[in-house]
């Protein structure tokens, strides 16, 4: 059965890496073929774990026999130069978001690799989350007839460390991209983008000049209004909320405890644990899900979705808000992608 | 249009008496004439608050002139006789519950007022609860199919005084009877009693020979079984539950708290307040809809409902149930009405 | 008694006449002496079911002997003039909101009244309902930390007629405006207004050039961000919700069913009913507590709350979201009041 | 790495075989090394796909070489032949429930396999439920003060084939057993037992002379009462549900659905989907974590939890339930184990 299996080399062995390593591993129809990272310690450390071998070297990992696919989950700096490589070899992409944080670059990128029928998939996990991907379906379905407004709630448990932030590109590139590919998985043709930063509690994010509270609202070519609240920490868990407002009803996405465990006392009723602690654990079967649409797009020979042109869309969106967020104004995005 | 309104004499002006005062005073077809309580400071306060007068003597209050109806909220051993000379008189009757705690006193106070057409409601407030009214009014439109089971939880926040405890004739018929009428709310023909009592928590119901926690499995004609859980106490508020299965679905009722609002921090999240603490507060509309359905009944000439045979009925499974606690055995009731 | 109650002269026998005229007249603290409108019939049949007289005339109204209060529930176009002869005679004002569409107006109707110690009082009854003044109440506390965004989501469950709507001012103005109060009551100091609408579904809202979508983002002095999704229509009943969010927690307040019934069958579990339909059933309760509010306030001598001057700001704040939706860019508020 | 696996060897393809099997081949800590069963096409299939072989003869797989341990999920006729066999072996057990139907042939293998010390557990997955496990753990922890009260509510989604019904023993040994074994988990010792049983919708039960609907009442040795509503049907999925009511509060175990998505639409708001449908989805992870504290126990020589006793303690329970539903009076079991 092996040899039916899609060989797969993983770029990348941090925390996202090693999420795809066990998921890779586990996979009825991948085949974790190498690791590759240049910190070669933790790179072994997980191969060990998931019964496959480590290497430093970028070359020597895309040169692994048979190998089908990579996934890169490697820094975000390396990423175009590993799509390239790997289009030229004709390797199936899976990409983590963001291609660059370079607009520019990107749209390099995309020239370079322009006329490829390598299937590439942008690693924008949440659209696998079974219930964001099941109110997806319902809306599509007509549930809600048209859709008119979507309310995305979106906060991280606590700011990543000041020296991840420093290079994160920004609270709009860095965290609200996800949500701006959530919205625009609901609504494609977005024509408008505004946004409003705030730092409220960090000095560290002060001293970068960047936000640590965050508010975007895009509209639709269809008039539609989209609204994300982002917050760089919560004390509750990871909160990760979303509703579907149309002209016939409404569907909910809620946060996930780890259990249905409720707790009734006289200070209180009906109290949930706390949500989960971070995406590792709330998108744990968004990630396994995104690898069974990847495997299946490579083997049917169709695109896989979201693709190369939804993470650029995605980034153009958050320079948008980056710009709408310095110069108070709403900045208009037709024709941008 | 107050000649138009039924006038009504109130017996009592305890607690429950407090909330018929009330509700008397501020009913649009209903005009408290007079209140009667051997205590009369009490009622006088209590008349004073409410636009009208209070006597000590029940036979003063009995013959106010031009009176439609009498509603007693008296001490239980009161009832029978307050029943009597009011049937005697014509007037109308909204009782408490119990009726008696001696089931001999209830069946030959039920002779002496036979032929009679005078309308009797009991008090089964919980009967007119919107929700739970609203879960009886979906079943009898047969949304959940047949009705299979009934699973009742009832718990009062905290026991009675042991004063009030020692002359209660024990938790079946002081605290259970409302759960029995519950109970034939939904399955009016009641076939066995099965219950089995416990005493956990408090020394002074051990020392009286009463439970302080049971749980009562009632059957039906057709089968049905109905379960009810009983506490003296609850940590969290008043506990009042209800849920009808049916062949095709089921329909819950849950407990009520002072306002929606939730509250979500590291500890936990979605905590609702404490519910409302006790009857006055939890049946408050009910309360008031057992007198709309009392005057309405009234006015059109139908038999209120529930009615005396109801109070008698829920005696008789009391009683059973005590019963049936003691022995270790279920007691059949058919023919016991 | 009666001599100490608050005499109240009702202005306007219209829907919101009507929620006024039977909570004046079942409070123990007011009396409700007139009624007045130029249409004289319905008020004469509100007079009726409420105990009092109606009149056409507004002179007649104020003239009314012992007068103490006014409640102003007539046409927007009449409030400034009412409020200003009411401050004349030296009585207390209730008045519903707005002050008056136009904003030089009020800012006129201001000075004239300025120096006068007449309370008055806005009435934006959802500072009132018992959900939001909790969760005011609990952030005030401290319970949730910083207060650092807060989430409105408000949405009527249909259009009011398009005649109404031609002279409400725009959404913003007419039903935006409570929701702008509403974040004035957890963020007093708005320093920023930036506003989206669109029209999806109403044609006649699109005659009239006005949105029947929108969504606004107010700053607080502090940074706080605040967020406002509004839709002219909502197929599940009157959506009214709100979430604090603080640097400890989180509290939210959510919508109403006329039970707490939850429906299980094959095609889905825990349906609870439609929410209740519109405003004079969600805020029955409020409009009960503002009244209580303005007695309690004029009895003790205290300025009532919300007052004339947060009127004008929720008025301020709506023009800079009529004109922010317009422009396509934020719009400074400082100092504007 | 697989000279440390615990080798195992399975008994039964079936619907409960193929959980196993899966769980064990994708187990760290465990190894198929041979799946038993004597319907060989089945068996065969099942290995494939979990990359082991099968054998039709049970004394060939036990003589499996390098075994360590047996998971027996075949015919409950075949447990305690096979029991005895893996314990003669000196073979660590997991067994499904019920060892046997006949409470005489579960003493006779008890003493015979007195003095062993071989590790045997229980299949009673449902303690290894994340929600049910984390109510246990907390009243464990004092939560919830001392427990008083237990409620389970535990109904299939439908009635067994007739054929298997035939020979299962009755409602109380075949489905109860497990809601038994839940009622031991919260309060191991048990002096009394009350049942009700009924049969509501199904001709092929009742021909039987079986219940397709129950109640029943526990007594704990401290007067803790414990309440157990099974039905064989239900409309709206698997219903499995614990309440545990103590002196100073309550935990609750909810349903599952397959995600968080709520519906809100003119018919109703707030709408789950239905509950997962069986037990192979609801208790996907009980059975993952049955396997885990195996694996623990075996490694480090503690005894597995539950063990022998307790499904020899359940079935006592299951017997006198089933007497005292046809004998309608509670059964005594003190000293019964």
């Amino acid at each position: 059965m092996s040899s039916e299996r899609l060989r797969v080399a993983l770029f990348g062995s941090g925390r996202i890496g090693h999420v795809h390593a066990h998921n890779i591993a586990g996979h009825p129809d991948l085949d974790l073929a190498v690791i590759a990272d240049p910190f070669l310690d933790g790179a072994s450390r997980l191969a060990a774990s998931t019964g496959t071998t480590a290497v430093a070297s970028t070359e020597e990992a895309l040169d692994t026999p048979g190998l089908d696919a990579v996934v890169i989950g490697s820094a975000t700096s390396t990423h175009v130069e590993l799509i390239e490589a790997a289009v030229q070899r004709g390797l199936a992409v899976v990409c983590e978001k963001p291609i660059d944080l370079d607009l520019a670059t990107v749209r390099s990128c995309r020239e370079r690799i322009a006329g490829s029928r390598t299937p590439i998939m942008l690693g924008f996990n949440r659209r696998f989350d079974p219930a964001f991907a099941a109110v997806r379906r319902r809306v599509e379905a007509g549930e809600i007839g048209t859709l008119e407004q979507l309310t995305i709630i979106s906060r991280d448990p606590q700011p990543a460390p000041v020296g991840y932030l420093a290079s994160s590109g920004g609270i709009f590139r860095d965290m609200t991209i996800h949500d701006l590919d959530m919205a625009r998985f609901f609504v494609p043709d977005i024509v408008e983008v505004s946004a409003q930063g705030s730092t409220l509690f960090s000095d560290d994010i002060r001293d970068l000049g960047d936000y640590d509270t965050a508010v975007v609202t895009l509209r639709g070519a269809r008039g539609e209004l989209v609204t994300i609240t982002n917050s760089r920490h919560c004390a509750f868990g990871y909160d990760q909320r979303l509703e579907a407002f149309g002209s016939a009803g409404m569907l909910s996405a809620a946060n996930l405890a780890a259990d249905t465990v409720r707790f009734y006392s006289a200070s209180g009723t009906e109290q949930a644990g706390p949500y989960l602690p971070f995406f590792l654990e709330r998108y744990q079967a968004a990630y396994r899900a995104e690898l069974d649409a990847f495997a299946a797009a490579v083997r049917t020979g169709t695109a896989p979705s979201p693709g190369f042109d939804d993470g650029m869309a995605a980034l153009v969106l958050a320079e948008a808000a980056t710009e709408s967020a310095a110069a108070g104004k709403a900045v208009n995005v037709e024709g941008s992608w």
